[in-house]
This record gives C-alpha cells, structure tokens and sequence, in this order.
C-alpha cells in the first residue's frame, strides 16, 4: 500500500507517522513545497524573543527519526495537482500512483490589500517560518530598529508583540476591533492593562488603511472609530492580519470546501473524494455533534486530525473527537485561554468571575479573572475566556465539560483537588458555576 | 425555622451559611466543642512551615462575618444527645428544639495502641489544631528539638514530614507499608527520592511498636520487614497514624453507620432520622452511582456535602455529585495526585505515563510521572497517580473523565489547549492514554 502525505506539518507528519506505526508495510511518502517541517508554528513567537535559543527544538520530529521509521520525507517539492479518479498526484518533479492521499496543506497568511508596503522589505515582518524569525533578528541588530507596529490584535498579534517587546524593541499593538482576540471587554480591559504595564502601546478600534515606506521607516494611516484619522511612524511593521485556508491543491481536484473556505471533512479525515483525505489549517474540523465543521486552525486539533487520517488511510478505524478551539496563550507572567468561538458564547448567559485573594500568601499567586458562557436556560457550558494563572489549566477543564454536555449544576458536584498552596478550597470553576447558577435561576423564575 | 448545626468546621460552617442564604427567614445555630472554628486543617502544615504566618489566614470565614449573616455561632459547647423524636439537641449548656439538625462532628486522630508515649509532652506532636502548632514551634524554639521522627506515611504523614523539614528539623519518616500514600511503586520511588533529596530519611516497611520517653527524648522500637527488630531514637515524635470517624453522637440517636464506622446519608445528605442532616469527615459520602457510601474524609468532600445540606435543610434542593478521592499536594517544588482509591485501582490496568522533556527549556519546567488506571476491558479511566509540575491539574481533569465514564479513547479525543512555554502538543493525558490503548487492544486481542 502507498501512502502519499502532502504537507509536513504538524498535521501531515502526525498522519505520516500514524499511518507507518498502524500499517509497517505501508510505503509513506511525505512532499513538502519548503524546506521547513515538523516546524512548530506555535513555538516561533519564544524563537523570536530569545527565550527557546534553537530553532532545532522547534522541530516536533527529526528527518533522521522519520527516515529510521521508514517514512520518506521529500522537501522542497510542491505539490501541482491531484487526479482522484486515476488516484494520482502530480508534484513539481513526478507523477505518482497513491492508494491513499492525506492533504495537508495548511493556511496562508492573509495580505493587506491595497497597500504600498513592500512585503519583502528587511523592515516588513511575518511570523510564519524560520527565516521571518532570522529576518527579523537581523534587522534589530543589523539596521538598529527599535520601534514596531503591530498590525492585528489576534492571538498571533498579541503573541508577536509580547516576543517583540522582550526583545527589547518598543512596541505599538494596532487592532481594527474594540477588544483584543475577541475577548469580553471587560477581560479586554485586565489584557490590555497588562500588555500596558510591559511598556506594549495598545490602540484599539483602529484600522490600519495603508502602510508607507517613507525615508525612515513606515508611515501608518488609518481610522479610529469616534477619533477619526491616525497616522502613527514606525521603523518597521508586523503584520498579523489572520490568516486563510490553503485549500487550492484539494479544491481544483473536486473536494467540497465549506463556507469557510477549508475543506469539509468526515470525522474520519475523509474529503468527498476517494481515497483522499485531509487535515491541518486547511480543512473545517468535523463537529463531535454533528452539524457541519468548523474552521478552527490551531496545532492541537490538526495534529489530532492527522492522527485520525493517518490511522484510517492505513486501514485502522478512528474517529476525531472534540474541537472547541480551545485556546491557552501564556502572556508574560500570566496565562490566557478561550473555549469556544464568538458564535458559541452568542445568546450565552455571560458570569464574570474571580478568584484568588490579595490578601492570602498563596491565594494572590493563584487569583485570575474569566468569563464563563452557558445557556441561560438550561445552565449547559457554552465556554470560558479567563486571564490569569491557571487559565490554561481552566481551559482544559471547560473544554472537557462543554464536550460532556455539563451544566453551571453539575460544575458545582465535580471533584476538584484542593491543596492550600495549589488552590483555594472552593475551586474557580466551582465559583463561577455558583455564580452563574444564580443568574440562571433567576432567570427561569428562581427555584 | 430553626436550623442547628454540630460543628464548625468546613462542612458544618458550609451547611450553615447555605441555609441561611436559602432561606434568610431561618434561625440558624452552630454548636462547636472546641475554641477554633471555620480553620482550614488542610493549611496547617503550612503554619507550622511559616509559610502562613497569620493563623487568621487559616480562617474561611469570620465569626464577625457569621454573625453579620445572622448565623449564630456557639463556641465551647458540646453536643451531648440528640432526641430524634423529639427533635431535641442537649448541649453542654441547654436543651433546645431544633425544625432541622446538621451534624458535623468530624473525625479524630488514631490513637497508638499499648505505647507508652505520652500524648501530651511537648515533645509529642500532632497535626490537628492551631494549638498543636503553637506547641511545636514552642517546643522548637524553646527545648531546642533539632530531630524528630514521624509515625505513619499517609497525606498527612508526607506533608507534616515536608513542614518539619522547612522548619529545620532533622526528619525521619516512618511508614509500615512499603509506598507511601499507597502509591504505586514505581510513583513511589520518586516521592522518596524527592523527599530524600531534601534530607528527609525514609523507613518504609517499618512498624513503629512501640514509643517510649527516656531522659533525651524518645526510643522507637519497630519491626521492619525482611531485616528484623529496629530501634531508633530522637528528640520529638510527630504522629500521622491516621484518623477515624467521629460518629458517636449520631450513633447513640440511632442513625446508620456504614462498614467504615462513618454515617451513611443520601445524596441530600439525610441520615436515616428524620430532618437530621450529616456532613464532613465523620460521614460516608453519597456515591453518584447509586451503591453504598465510601469514607472520604477530605475537605472538598465534606465542604460541598456541607452545601447541600444546608440547602437542603433550608428547603431547597440539591444532590451531592462526585467524590473520587481527588486529592493534591504539593511535595516542595513537585505536586503530588490522586485520583481514586486503592480499591478502585484493583484489577485495573496500569499505565505508567511520563511528559515533558530535559531538554527543551520549556518543557523541563512541566514533566512529571504518573500511572493511569483504566478497566482492561473496556478501557473506562478509573483514576490517577501523579507526581509533577502539573499533578493537580492532571487529577482534576482525570476526576471529570472518570465521573463521565470516558474511556482511555475518549481521552484522546479531547480538545485541550496548547502554548510552548505552557504545555506539550501532546497532552500527559493523551500521551497516558495512547499507551494504555495500545495495552487495551493487546488485552483484547489486538485490531
């Protein structure tokens, strides 16, 4: 059997891998269009500011350990076009016969449109591979650049402007919405106060319209919203504007994209098209519910993906789970998480919540702020944005409850560790849920 | 209506402030035997340490704050009799009629049996109380104890072994069971390690039979398996031996105790006499699967059972949910978890996990090792060990699995988060489960 991977990242090697453990006699073959692979994306930011030292410890798999699996890792070799019916793929440097395909082509960095900016100036910056990273190291100390704009508050925007202020430069965070990475304004408000006090400049509501080189660096223009026009000078820009779909490859071939513009899948990594499967920032994960996928590109759930596909190209039987675009950033001593997308936590009942106490030696080590998503009715987890120290930790939790289908009720009746220096006796779950449980009893008219 | 409660600790002071708030009309009485209420047991290791300070830290909640919400504290008064068909109460002070009782009486130490240690020498210590810590650090600073020996390796035995040392003490623990805290042994073998890392010695296997004073301080002599007689001498004793059910009130009124010697209630926290309510250490929490009661005295437990009670006793209504021993500690800089106990692992299949790595700046803040349980057959989670940087974590999540009857499949079909500096791609509880899925299928025979 021939298994053909396109794509090595997180996603295509994960299935890669998979496949050759679940079927050793399996023939994988991996293309790759760059020379970069089992990069870990999520890790450039740390790359960036100096905190992981070596780009090696990016990489998620070696080509040694893949090749000593027996797995053949083609780089620099982009993939033209699939043939489904005569189950073939065409690349810049053959044709060949699969049995079965696994497409991973991932996501593009979205481009501003109509700007002047040229993208391949020292000064204009992404954050999408190994060589943005040298790029930009270069520049700082090469050129002396030492003020930035950052261009989009997302989660990759406010990642890039932490890894740029601990590389010393002075940092200017720009984002067309009224809160950063579609958070609750309040929470907003706790993020933004604390990108602040670490020096980051953060304006809000204000869309960059158009970038200019000029002698010295970059002239910004914009709107801001109730303010008017901006223009704001930096030597150089960060662009972190989204990202979108790289699904060209599987689309020319016939495969149904969703309204996202990714490819639909089946939970079991199928396309519409035999023998074809696909994983990774280019495809709509597949709803546990059922219902139609979403577009939810994060290394977690591809990686997982690819798994499923690996497994069920290679005649296993697996069936992906739960993707709730579950979330945790770490920001500067703090940590931030989501569960859920905006459209989820619409028409939720929303319970801010604390914990924590200043006033206690451990407690004011643990405190944090969230909000938590439920249904007003039925008291069911819709999702949970929260700033603080054991965010990631509350991430997992929530996530876990959501996909169980709990209630603020049934929150309240888990069992929950507690150690004094670890957490408070009443977890912070709990106390959200007692909070929101309230609320929601009001609401049906008390008990 | 009147509402009394015995017993101010965690679960009688959480019973008593839920009645209240359910229903505010109500008179709401506490009955406690000693001088100290509402203090967290759980924080003494941490006062005796000195990393609490203030005992006032220790305090859930005031006695102020009680009597602003109305509740009316009685401290220094024993219960004596309750008249169930009377709905009568006898106190040391009076006798008075109560609409509801809440019976919190907690549980007590083990006692040693034939030593001729005496209990009340400042160089004979426990860890039960504010007063049992002001007796330490005074026979510290002022007999100048430097060595101590602690008498049993549960939770309690670990952590005062942990206190004793930050406080400067020479500390040998002692256990006769060949892991501490039940642990597996290979778990086991690192808790030592850790713990001896820090200059605590170990003695498992060991039975301390016998504890006499002499004119230096105190001869321990025992028996440790595989070797013979042991003999040991130090300055101070510090006794961890357990501790037992306080039940006797409700006995004599004639309400059920299970095998544990704890009393049974339902999943609203009812004894078998009527309008007469039982929570905390002296009671068998409720099991969410229907089936008898278990003997979980932790503060979690108690304090949540606590709630439902009052709220029940008030009028309202709720059930106790989960109790899965979920235990955390923290072991100097590890943490240490549980989920389960030792008859819930029998029979399991036993997975020893690890994650994190030496050599990745990030990932060698957040490894540790661990051993799920899960049925053979089915591959359902039935609990945890765990020691590392993330041990709470990991047994808070494990509980929700195990309440949801997730099996070691489902696990790895849950949509936890990811960031380098925090986490793994790979979750420990995926990592854990992908092993034990392997073994499962080799249990049944493969795919």
């Amino acid at each position: 059997m021939k298994i053909v991977v396109v794509g090595a990242g997180a996603a295509g090697l994960a299935a890669a891998t998979r496949a050759k453990r679940v079927n050793p006699e399996a023939e994988v073959i991996v293309f790759e269009a760059t020379s970069e692979y089992s990069r870990g994306t999520c890790s450039l930011p740390y790359l960036l500011s100096g905190e992981l030292q070596d780009p090696r410890l990016l990489q998620g798999i070696q080509a040694e350990t893949l090749a000593e699996r027996g797995i053949d890792l083609r780089l620099n070799t982009k993939a033209l076009e699939i043939q489904p019916h005569q189950r073939r793929l065409q690349t810049e440097g053959e044709s060949l016969q699969y049995d079965r395909l696994i497409v991973s082509t991932g996501a593009r960095a979205r481009r501003p449109e109509g700007w002047t900016l040229p993208l391949d100036s020292p000064t204009a910056w992404s954050l999408r591979s190994l060589s943005d990273v040298s790029k930009i190291k270069k520049a700082v100390s090469d050129l002396g650049v030492t003020t930035v704009a950052v261009i989009g508050g997302g989660y990759v925007g406010v990642e890039f402007a932490e890894a740029l202020q601990i590389l010393g430069l002075q940092v200017t965070l720009f984002h067309r919405q009224s809160t950063l990475m579609r958070s609750d304004p309040d929470l907003n408000s706790r993020i933004v106060e604390l990108l602040r006090s670490r020096g980051i400049r953060v304006e809000l509501d204000t869309e960059i319209r158009q970038v200019e080189a000029d002698g010295k660096g970059y002239c910004l223009s914009g709107r801001k919203a109730q303010a008017g026009d901006v223009q704001s000078q930096h030597q150089a820009v960060a662009l972190a504007l989204g990202i979108e779909p790289e699904a060209s490859l599987l689309q020319s071939a016939g495969a149904r994209v969703g309204s996202s513009g990714a490819v639909v899948v089946s939970a079991r990594g199928e396309t519409n098209l035999s023998n074809v499967y696909a994983c990774g920032d280019g495809v709509e994960v597949p709803s546990s519910r059922g219902g139609p996928g979403r577009w939810i590109p994060l290394a977690t759930a591809a990686a997982r993906l690819g798994r499923v596909c690996g497994e069920n190209a290679a005649g296993g039987s697996r069936r992906f789970g739960s993707a709730l675009a579950s979330l945790s950033l770490r920001l500067f001593t703090e940590e931030l998480g989501f569960v859920g997308l905006p459209q989820d936590w619409q028409g939720c009942q929303k319970t801010p919540f604390s914990w924590g106490s200043p006033n206690h030696p451990f407690l004011r080590r643990q405190g944090g702020h969230g909000v938590l998503f439920s249904d007003p009715r039925s008291g069911r987890l819709r999702g949970i944005q929260v700033l603080g120290k054991q965010a990631s930790h509350l991430v997992d939790l929530v996530s876990l409850c959501v996909e169980q289908d709990l209630t603020v009720q049934d929150l309240q009746e888990q069992d929950f560790s507690y150690n004094p220096p670890l957490s408070g006796l009443w977890h912070p779950l709990y106390l959200a849920a007692r909070t929101a449980e309230k609320s929601t009893r009001q609401y049906s008219g008390g008990y």
